[in-house]
């Protein structure tokens, strides 16, 4: 890979979201080289990647340039390239591009989808966990429309029908995204078509959306769905879908072309770590971050699972516990080369919010929750100063601005046509 | 299509370039039935797309939807179609959504890259005429660079040649930027490369670059390239490529990786038109805009061919007389439908520009020609006012302002990896 050896200790990061992010910088100016690999040369800001697939955002908006970020940091090396193969053995990773020694190793590889199992789904639906599936789902919405408008009513039904899967936060913001597209600009671009009979599905296992959050956050959030005409169904699981017909497993059919599905997460595993060190496809780790039998490889994010008292499952997987994590693993990477004792990572909750639409939010915050216009423009502060660079938050803001006053989402592009499988 | 019958008659427009737009809208409120057929949603501002491919900015800049821009109009029906015949016998379109009838038929379908036989050329280079060719063209260049990092010099050498073939305003705007990249972004993006052996060149058959403007603005383009480090390469003629060899006629080879062709264009043609109404692969129309021996099929933009006194080779295939032609024959229309007499057609020539970059841009106009910092202002100030829609000039006046500031392009993201033949 061409990565000059120094006298310095090399931390290998395996991606770069906001745990290897915050990792990385960490060490700027530090006596480590740290290399990171990414299969895209850029970060993605996942939170708002639903207001890409709803043409609201262009990726730029959202994705950052790694080496941007990293430009002013001396001791940091980027390679874009898949990783094939951790030998841990030889200290050793295996990517498409090469080999890489490592002398500490730090996998913060996220999710991906999770379908359980369920091939129909895994097939045919639509998920929207990196920029290339939001544009594809942008695309596919935008084509459905444009192939009702040639079909009779049944056939338009089903090109019109938009079941979500998950009441999380990804499928509450996208389900309320899209009812603002069906309620303020599909009338507009499509006089010919008749737009009630786009319906937006909610559908979630269990008997409340936003579950994580208050019970305040979560009827409210239902309210605020109900408002925007979002059809929620709560208590109801997907049994199969084959890209015509989605069955539940109350037997229940519903015609439709499409299907999102934002049910669950994996852990996005590297071959080569012991399945003894896996729990529910995530790497145990201790208070260190350490992975269980290994000592000098470690999880941070999403891919890791630390219990804690107050968390007996294991940390939520968001992105102030990524965030902190990173930082933390850095800290002690620091203390660690000057002889210093290690300290033991503990999570700052800082609450957690979710908007469903214009003036609808529900953000929890440790002290007070609070509901409705304020909660969405603290929502719309905080994923603003959470972007990267001042130019992703200026166009982000203008965006935002624009859609606020004009009810107008500008990114109705269908770029590169999606192919369904 | 699903498209109502009504008493007016139906105007049927294949293409939602500069002319079909322009065609459409000077039908609005008028006693005619308006369908659009463009195999995308959006229209591209083509001028710009030079700026997509080398990440100053995102297609959302200089693409707007379709619907959009008339969604006010009611009399206008848009659908995305690719069409494959005309049945100019039964005043029908075949395409594959559908059969369509027309009353009147306008062909408005521009360009497409000509390649003049070349199958090598054909096959492995690079071209930019829409808005996915400039998205693969950024992620290209950008994945050049993370392959040179893993290379030995030579091969480092050819992946960081960028030769582009043709000295028309195409090949100087993306030399420029090309040259801005390697003046300003890769160093801080690539430390561990050496970036002086990125290497642009231009290469023109005859012996200036932008041929049919001024020769001072000719000969101060030349200086501006090569100021900004562009090697210009005047008399000189592509043979072949094959994907790693560049061959001139003359013999010489260039290894390079990559070519980007921005040689020359043919128009767009439509199977059904007999081939005694093409010359030079455009359709040959009168003062009209009829195309020869036709009586209600006509030809705007690029893919029509137009003789004058001033421009016996026909007129210059450029936005201005797209826009020009698209309004006068909704005028004629309408004059027809009133039996009023038909105006011919008269070009209005305003002049040209092109930039090379940051303070250089050559302006031909009538009355004066003018070259440098006041030039590019101008340059920006028009290319800003010709964009549709204000949220397209002020997104793009920010992202200019920006990089005027920062010498910075935001976008340099490789969202899909473009695949070699």
């Amino acid at each position: 890979m061409n990565i000059p050896k120094t006298e310095h200790k090399r931390v290998v990061i395996i991606g770069g979201g906001f745990g290897g992010l915050n990792l990385a910088k960490s060490l700027k100016g530090k006596d480590f080289q740290v290399v990171m690999l990414d299969k895209n040369n850029y970060h993605t800001f996942q939170p708002l990647l639903y207001q890409v697939a709803t043409a609201g955002l262009e990726p730029d908006s959202i994705a950052y340039p790694i080496r941007k970020i990293f430009k002013a940091q001396e001791n940091f090396f980027f390679r874009m390239a898949n990783v094939e193969k951790v030998e841990t053995s030889e200290n050793k990773i295996i990517t498409d591009i090469g080999i890489l020694e490592y002398d500490y190793l730090a996998i913060a590889t996220g999710t991906t989808t999770n379908f359980f199992g369920m091939e129909g789904v895994a097939k045919h639906a639509m998920t929207m966990k990196s920029v290339t599936e939001a544009l594809d789902l942008r695309s596919l919405i935008l084509q459905n429309f444009e192939k009702a408008l040639l079909e009779n009513e049944e056939e338009q039904v089903s090109f019109m029908n938009f079941p979500i899967v998950g009441g999380g936060p990804t499928g509450v913001e996208l389900a309320g995204a899209l009812a603002e597209l069906k309620n303020h600009i599909l009338p507009n671009d499509y006089p010919d078509l008749d737009i009630n009979r786009m319906k937006i599905h909610l559908i979630e296992m269990q008997d409340e959306v936003l579950q994580p959050m208050s019970d305040k956050a979560s009827s409210k959030a239902l309210a605020y769905l109900k408002d925007l005409g979002v059809n929620v169904m709560l208590n109801k699981s997907v049994a199969s879908f084959d890209g015509n017909n989605l069955t539940f497993k109350s037997g229940e059919q519903l015609k439709s072309k499409t299907l999102i599905w934002a049910a669950g997460v994996k852990g996005n595993l590297v071959d080569g770590i012991s399945s003894t060190a896996i729990e529910g496809s995530r790497y145990k780790v201790d208070d260190k971050l350490k992975i269980d039998g290994y000592d000098n490889i470690y999880a941070i994010g999403d891919v890791g699972i630390l219990k804690t008292k107050k968390f007996p499952y294991g940390l939520p997987q968001v992105a102030p516990v990524a965030n902190q994590q990173g930082d933390f693993l850095g800290k002690n990477f620091i203390s660690e080369s000057k002889g210093a004792s290690l300290k033991s990572f503990t999570y700052q909750d800082q609450g957690s919010m979710a908007t469903i639409g214009r003036n609808r939010a529900v953000v929890d915050m440790k002290a007070f929750k609070f509901q409705g216009t304020i909660a969405w423009f603290v929502w719309m502060f905080v994923h603003l100063i959470s972007l990267v660079g001042f130019r992703n938050r200026v166009i982000t803001f203008f965006n935002w601005s624009y859609n606020y006053f004009s009810f107008d989402k500008g990114a109705r592009l269908i770029i590169r046509k999606f192919k369904r499988n």
